[in-house]
């Protein structure tokens, strides 16, 4: 193979009370990456957006995850890729994410399939530490693998496949900018155990509830008394479309990732419909540009769309 | 129904990571209780055993619940129990959530299976509140239900029965006291979120390794960061009982309920056994009297043995 065309899904991280650990990927937004093989060790990149991100494989985030691949697979090939980039970075929707990712499975395929999961996600948190500082790997894990993941633990690294329920994902992206490490730097480092222990019950019933593609458990347990109270001050319309889209019938919802999107899964596509209309209609009202997507959850992470 | 005689069993309580959320059945020790209706609105205790528990119904655990059974019924009937307690109280192994719990179960039977069971953990948590002075389910619920039990929520109540995985626990109980008061003021109030998110991911790999039956991942999520560094403390031999333990071949373990007992779950018999071995040995050369269970998940909870 000398060249292959990858789709990267955007991803919803935490999932509200999974800070840090849950992840889901939707069919929609996705990257489309297209790769190709050279035979000396260089990485050159094109990118066909109008976000003014970095041709400078060390400055970018596909570039560091090629660039390590390359190292890893004894450094004699090198690759040129041009991305073409939907998911907006910043949106909180794992757009360094899919370029990390995408870049490491691109890499990967065109390599003959040498590197394990454990591996590619080992390549792609390269590209999320440039992008975020963090090593995090709660977008990777779902764009690479589909469905809902979890990252029991990051040292040693140990994921584990949940589900991929039928559930319909609406997402609303307000265009107001909230940086990652903002939002991580208004989080308290301590938290009151009470609330840690409500914490952990909402997620194990999380968990559960996709297991058990147990969707009103799902709902009840898609709360969050930790990080969503102090991140979502930095979200305007936050509170509002929150309640809204639940009286609408949504099964609940949050952050996607840190901010400023904001997700909320429902049971059939005619409720998450209706939730994009409740969320656009509150950011027209407010004054905020906004895209708003409606799709569901996508059982397969990054995918091939052609090769040759 | 005139009278009902049943067994309920004891309980491990926390599961190591999932203090407050977490509990499973053991198939032994089980307190054996017999009642019989009174056409009265009274309550007569029995007690069979050398632990001087109290005859007074509003001092005694099963007492209290069989006056509120009796309450919710509408006061026209009683209830003679007569209780063979083989769980030790204080043992950290739920012997005043089974005296709660099969008062709950107990009455229930002999009342025409009236109650929910929501109602009946209700009525049981007013037993554990007697107790332990909080009205705590972690041990009623997997002893009212078996296998393994979340309460995700506890105001409004919320339980979750998860699984009875096939595992062997073993169980050493050191004779000597730990107070549940005691256990938990000694626990920290405040936490760090970093230690937190170790936690939920700990959790929900142990629920889905749970639901899945894989036992592996079982293993791997049996850790806890927060409560047991702090309570262990009370327990002489923890650190070296669980390190020999796992050598031996035990999947993890921890403290059982608030202590002094410790558990260790095993995928076969033999293990178990030895793991029994290796905690009787540790306490003999401490200089502890000690019990010691090999037992396994009981997948239902409190049994009817006998009735008329």
């Amino acid at each position: 193979m000398e060249s292959i065309k990858i789709k990267a899904p955007g991803t919803v991280a935490n999932l509200v009370c999974g800070f840090d650990i849950l992840g889901l990927a939707l069919n929609e937004p996705c990257d489309i990456m297209e790769f190709r093989l050279l035979d000396e060790p260089k990485v050159i990149i094109h990118n066909r957006d109008a976000y003014n991100l970095p041709t400078d494989p060390e400055q970018n985030v596909a570039g560091v995850v090629l660039l390590a691949a390359i190292e890893k697979a004894g450094g004699t090939i090198g690759f040129e890729v041009t991305i073409e980039k939907h998911i907006k970075p910043g949106s909180g929707l794992g757009s360094s994410a899919a370029s990390a990712a995408g870049a490491a499975v691109g890499a990967n395929k065109l390599l003959g399939n040498r590197f394990s999961t454990d591996e590619l996600i080992q390549l792609a948190m390269i590209g999320e530490k440039l992008a975020t500082g963090v090593k995090h790997a709660d977008n990777i894990t779902p764009c690479i693998l589909g469905g809902v993941t979890l990252i029991r633990s990051i040292l040693p690294i140990d994921i584990v496949p949940l589900a991929s329920p039928d559930l319909y994902v609406t997402v609303v992206h307000p265009q107001i900018e909230v940086r990652t490490s903002d939002a991580r730097q208004i989080l308290k480092q301590l938290i009151y155990l009470k609330d840690a222990i409500k914490q952990w019950g909402n997620i194990a019933g999380l968990v559960a509830g996709f297991m058990r593609n147990d969707k009103q458990l799902i709902g009840r347990s898609l709360e969050d008394v930790i990080i969503e109270p102090v991140r979502s001050i930095l979200i305007p319309g936050f509170d509002e479309i929150k309640a809204k889209c639940k009286q609408a019938g949504a099964l609940g919802g949050g952050i996607s990732g840190s901010g400023p999107s904001i997700f909320m899964l429902s049971e059939t596509e005619q409720v998450a419909r209706e939730v994009g209309r409740i969320m656009h209609g509150i950011y027209e009202r407010i004054g905020v540009e906004n895209n708003v997507y409606v799709t569901t959850i996508s059982n397969e992470g990054v995918r091939v769309v052609e090769h040759e």
